[in-house]
């Protein structure tokens, strides 16, 4: 399976993927979906958001037990996050029926349209959509660096944008969704584990930090004349840092957009994009306005205007309790651990008893080409997916 | 003239000006020009380099008088940098005509190419080239942001990029060269003249900071595993500021590029680019070399490799003291005032004798749409050049 996904998309200079939403490389990854539900006999079907499921036994029937993940990524990101979780599902169905299990339970792969956010700047739009917490109208406001629109993309992809919106009987008819999925992070190379269960999603969002100053020109205007908005953004990135860590949190400024972006120009406007993620959401809250008023107070020395928009915002997830032990339990004990990035299974939490499983990544890294999991963790995630999912649905 | 050539490459949203080298706005502004000496009976050409002439009397009698400016901007550049000084001659010689002035010597009003930088990132490429400090080789290497090179963007622009090269025999023609410009500072605001001569450019250049560190996941990688470029840029702008203001100098980042440049990405490459500029090249290279001690020394703490490449160098430039002089007396002792700014005339002032008018600014904005000069000022900015031409030209 891995053979035929790994070159889609991905960047012959950076090694990394470039699988955005509804492009050309997304297709080929969803055309690749389909060719491992089609081979394996299973009802391939897309949800009115895109979505792709792949299903064995009757939707209708409830109570399914359904795995998966995604498959974009964002910009040079790395082999495993997303496709890891769908090629493991599919790896794992074929275990049990490798081992003549019979399925009490309908069972579904999925994969999650859109989940990093890397075209039009929210992650999670495919399962945001199904569990109704991005609304038609919300969605219609997306745009990507071009200027098209999320229904445009669907559209010029081959989906039909009028028909997206929330889908609770689908959700209605899932008794227990499991999302694998590499780990981001070292506490399992910490732990010496190669898998463990999910306990909770830290709280995280998005801010937009505009930095209005005045375009001048670099050679002529004296210090003492400038507004020069680049200062005040250089002390923004440097504050949010050490507001992060004061607080035990992550605060990063990973994307930023200059105007009008010469070399002999003085800025006009800098925009940063902030990331920030803590424990607890007071917390978080106090990092995001502690940075903000830095923000603001340089910007009154820099003459600068800062405006502050939250663009997207998360809350804590905690996975249903029950099913999380029943995994821990399941599988022996594996350690059970918070984790700070996003999923389709945080959104789907809120919908139904959701858990996820982590592979151990032995570098940490991850959103990055050198992002790696060893062959044999990568099999013993199988493993412990199969043995989930015949827990789940086999009795 | 204003009228025709004010709408020309104008962006309607930020209502600056989008003129780059080679483009269908450059295109249009050529035209422009071509009409203007058309339609008063100058002899129109095109030199190997690009450059546009319009000529008045023989060329080749040697010991012209040149005026002239350019017509390119920076990315939303202001109305006046360039356009002011190519306008102005026009109008000057217009003058010069209405009052039955003879000429003396031959007179040529010229535009050079390219001389924002705009998008190949070297500013006066058409003198450069002409003057031979440029050379062919050099300029073959010249990429815009599309990948597309000079000599491509000459040839789909309907020019002969094997033409290009050393123009010594045109120079050799020239007896003076006489830029006028709109001041890109508040000097002649503040000592209340509507005109004045420059009396030499300051050394500058532009060096690319490449801060080098690792693309991670910005909800996941806890802060002692990151080796984000971001904090060492972001430090390298603050200190840049703080070494030119010690220094009496200028140091400024107003262009950065990200890679990936994703919300959720710790960056893995920060690039931004330096211009800095002091009044004597000792001093400039001691701010160059503090900005880059500093910025290494930070990226030690932050794991970030740092490479500095100088990718432009413009000595400093005294203009011809003689014809400083004769202009400032021709001019009733206008003040004589050093200038910040890269232009046509530092490059031109190594091969012919060269002089600068500037024309007040009451803001002291420029390289953005609110640079502005007062009509009365624009006037006496054509009256003063007409002066001048005459003073060189007709006796």
């Amino acid at each position: 399976m891995w053979r035929d996904l790994a070159p889609i998309g991905r960047d012959a200079t950076t090694t990394g993927y470039r699988r955005y939403a509804w492009t050309g490389a997304d297709a080929d990854c969803r055309a690749w979906f389909r060719g491992q539900a089609e081979t394996r006999g299973l009802t391939y079907e897309v949800d009115r958001n895109g979505n792709q499921w792949a299903w064995l036994g009757d939707p209708a029937a409830g109570d399914a037990v359904v795995t998966g993940s995604h498959l974009d990524s964002v910009p040079d990101g790395g082999a495993f996050d997303g496709p890891l979780g769908v090629v493991s599902s599919f790896a794992a169905l074929d275990e049990l029926r490798a081992r003549g299990k019979h399925l009490a339970k309908p069972l579904a792969i999925v994969n999650f349209g859109d989940e990093e956010g890397a075209r039009f700047g929210l992650a999670c739009v495919g399962s945001r959509l199904t569990a109704g917490q991005l609304t038609v109208d919300q969605a219609h406001t997306l745009r990507d660096a071009d200027g098209v629109s999320l229904p445009q993309a669907m559209e010029r992809a081959g989906y039909d944008p009028e028909a997206i919106g929330p889908d609770p009987e689908r959700l209605a008819r899932i008794g227990a969704f499991v999302e694998l999925h590499v780990e981001q992070g070292r506490a399992l190379a910490d732990t010496g584990d190669a898998v463990g269960v999910a306990s909770a999603i830290w709280p995280h969002g998005r801010w937009r930090f505009d930095f209005h100053g005045e375009a001048n020109h670099a050679g002529t205007t004296r210090i003492e004349d400038r507004r020069d908005p680049m200062l005040t953004y250089a002390n923004t990135v440097l504050a949010a840092r050490k507001k992060a860590r004061l607080a035990g949190a992550l605060a990063t400024f990973g994307k930023v957009s200059v105007e009008p972006n010469g070399v002999n120009a003085i800025a006009s406007l800098v925009r940063g994009w902030l990331d920030s993620r803590a424990a607890d959401e007071k917390t978080l809250a106090a990092v995001v306005e502690e940075v903000e008023r830095a923000a603001v107070e340089r910007g009154q020395r820099d003459g600068v205007e800062v405006r502050v928009t939250r663009e997207s915002f998360t809350p804590v997830v905690e996975f249903a309790h029950d099913l999380r032990d029943r995994l821990s339990g399941l599988l022996g004990g594996v350690p059970v651990l918070p984790t700070g990035a996003g999923h389709d299974a945080g959104i789907l939490s809120a919908s139904v008893p959701t858990a996820m499983l982590f592979v151990r990544n032995p570098t940490g890294v991850s959103h990055s080409p050198a992002e790696t999991a060893g062959e044999d963790d990568c099999l013993a995630g199988v493993a412990a997916l199969a043995q989930v999912l015949e827990g789940l649905a086999c009795h």
